[in-house]
């Protein structure tokens, strides 16, 4: 992530890959603030072992397209909110990319959904870990079925009480 | 892809994949005027062997998500522009997925980085392809390193006026 | 609704609903979370005797599309408010629909309205319906012309303090 | 519709009206340079028998909430394109309408939908509509699979060709 | 206005013209849910020997365009800040008047503009207003002066202590 | 105006005006390029007898504000399309105006709406205006009666033919 | 600044210049409610011995650019927040300035970059700033590779807990 | 620049500069296809001699930020117009930098005014550069005071027949 102040927003898709074992590396490198750090984690990514790369970045938000252009590893990009204009601007810097060089982005503020996309893509070499997002998914659609079930009982004026 | 008129800017990811050697399924599938067919297929597509979807649609832009919904391979959308919303209305419609069902989001007629990205992502599994995609950003590079030789040969009028 | 985090909204739908003696269902069916629920849910609709569905979603929000591409009864789509980009995500989602599947649109957050447009649809079949709506029409009206004489005779400083 | 540059956007619901049967009254008629004709039309139009009203607009686009405000007959509302807002300003302005007066609002240029929301609207009266409802959508799910069908035996580059 | 939850964004209109000894008569007219009081209204504006009528109203915000249509006095409008779009939609909906019917738009939740541009046009006719408004205009001059200075004597940072 | 590239925008004002026999003074001046030309004719322009200034600009469009800045005239402002912002910078620019300094803004490219606006504004002086632009609005009613008569007579199909 | 409600988001450019032991005037002046003054300030800036300008203003926001147009010293301009448009008034504002007259554009309530911006301009002719100016970035850098260390060394639950 | 296609945008400022005898190195780099090259070119700027950058990208628009970040000389960013998003993705990418790294942004497509921001920054060292600057304000100043004598001398229908 390129601040802390990015790490709620993507603390979700650490677990969600702890939750399926896999191992996360979380680090803090500003594409700004420390661009030849970043330009060095980027470039020996591969070499160390890394499958897939998240980068989240708010603002004008470079660092999910620098380290694109660094590796051919995928990379996931998490636009994160900004003060005023809310993401839109993190959301148009990170998928906007020119011919070349993708960025995998996913929802403004969608930690979670990295880690999925993420777990999703190692799946295509860890076939076991097919089940476990198949569970999640299961466990999801539980859910909702659960709250339907919940509200066709309820009705609606209770259901809301009890939220 | 959502109707034939994407097409356009969906066949440079075809062109791509297939200088990669990588076999391609091309279909038209809409979500709202086939929506049956779109759920068989994206329920079928992991037992038919497919690895990575790619999905590209413009307006309301279901297609994607829906058929991320239904399948646990990663699915990478594609927004096409739409006549007067020139594709806000599909990148929003794509990549604002709620948490649980990630689409691996690219650029507004992005086609071509969505065959670079399923090529990065088949890449975890098929080392080989490692090589042709460095090689294939070499040429970026070059190509870019080329105009920048030129540029300071010519100088920018006589640059301009050979374009 | 596709999440019971919409039903704040889409209460005074049923609520209108209910006052005008009107039976309604209420569900929670997620277009990404239970995709194929939602399909029995809508291809079975008609048959089950419902005569209008409301649907309402919030961020890349495909439930009311994905409905009516599965059923023939007019499906009235809510944009739900989303926490950045504040239900334009919604709006565009729901609205933007490719030629052949309408989805009729009412504002963002509108669950009422949404209610009120069924009751409208429905009073086609049902003319004792329209008496009720104009009643409803004629109340909303009624408070109007209270408030105008309450602000006549306070004038605009009162009133203020009395809100 | 509000002018009659609308035309060419609403023609299509005329057609797609007059192609299931139903009878259609045409008419230009501006909230703004008529607005006491689009009064008496809006109060009269159930006592003449009209069941359904669409009304396309342009730019602030009035016309679709002020006819709604004065008659509970289900009223749909067109956002026609602008030249420079491109029809943003045309959809904010029939969309928002609020709490108490819906406007069904469709696709920006959605002449086409309006004109089946209507049709699957009065089908709740005429069930004889809903079979051509379903031979239209039939109709159009099999444009698509000729198209598939088509594209896959051609594959991309022949086919785009032959667009 | 069209609604009572406006008048806290009119009310300096009204306490700024009548600061300058005008006549205010302050209305609560809905557009939508009291519309032929609203055509009654705007049709005697002139005749009840009105000059200047200033309208606000949120959403899809007709209320300014609607009265502008049935009177040839001028009409202000005032675009009041809607919950999601935050007056984006209003703004829209106000100004962008087709050629015929001008509305003179203020900034959103601009009121305390809408009186002052009132007493401006009415000032064409009562001079003595001329010098009431250079003497407001004064007032607004010498607190940025009186600012200025105390910015310049304590500096930034106590200046901000004391604010 | 501040371009003569702005000119056929506000050429429709200086008709709509000379055709009611209101003299017109037509002028370019640029708030950036001619700052101080910009504020000699602000201070002059009461002084001259000018009653009403209309101020069209593009892109920052600073000239209406600048203007009303320095003159208690009522102040019309025309937001002119940009390139690639369409007239979205034009129009915050020029409706935005904090308090005290109102612009009495008009459609991007509203030219013959300034217009209108200025006669409507001037008719509070002038009553025998007031009859000149209730026919001009007569006209433009007219119009619309004419191509609704023709509609209902030709049919949409036959009316597109010959448009 | 335009305001000194603008303080909060200036007060960073003139603490991080005093920190580099340059000499900075604050000043409060509006292009609107002082524009004369504004104009006095812009003209006599470079006979003052000033040599760059930070100036941020909210909403219509014209005081970058014109003071802009009445000097040719560098302008940087601040956009403000504003109340509903977040800023994106103010940004167009000042950023969209016609050709020949720049304005140096930074972020949004981005005050302290504008501080920055001017250091390095004034390290052009000043070189000991750019030491300054490279320990100030430094002292940026290891911030994050401090909170890089530590988020390695706590992991991100306990990080996330000492926030 | 990021690429030749963005070349006929930033030509004007290299024209502007060499009409000022000033030393203009022109460049393609790109951030994403070359990012070493850019890396190297950005570090070794200063040592070079280089004063200021002037760099231009569309779409995600990560040049003028990364240079930025990688050498302390002034970084003077041109959001360059995109197909779809017309630069709007590039202007947000470009102006809306972190805290620490600024960047000086101008208009979409500005480049000539960059190159006017360029030499204003430099005049700081090269007095005789204001004389050159207030030269060609003098110039555009004269075009507009020609163009409105033309406009008072043609009239408007004239002057507009020979645009």
């Amino acid at each position: 992530m390129g601040s802390d102040s990015d790490l709620p927003f993507l603390e979700p898709a650490i677990k969600v890959l702890e939750g399926f074992n896999l191992q996360v590396e979380t680090r803090v490198l500003s594409a700004h603030r420390t661009p030849l750090k970043m330009v060095s984690f980027a470039r020996e990514a591969e070499g160390k072992g890394l499958k897939v790369i998240i980068a989240g970045a708010g603002g004008s938000a470079h660092l999910p397209g620098m380290v694109a252009s660094l590796t051919s590893l995928p990379v996931i990009g998490v636009p994160i909110q900004s003060k005023c204009l809310k993401g839109i601007d993190s959301l148009y810097s990170i998928v906007q990319m020119p011919a070349g060089i993708p960025v995998a982005t996913v929802a403004i503020n969608g930690g979670l959904n990295a880690g999925l996309l993420a777990a999703q893509i190692l799946s295509t070499i860890q076939p076991e870990l097919k089940i476990k997002i198949s569970q999640y998914r299961k466990e999801l659609h539980n859910q909702v079925i659960h709250k339907d079930k919940k509200l066709i009982e309820l009705g609606a004026s209770k259901y809301l009480e009890e939220m």
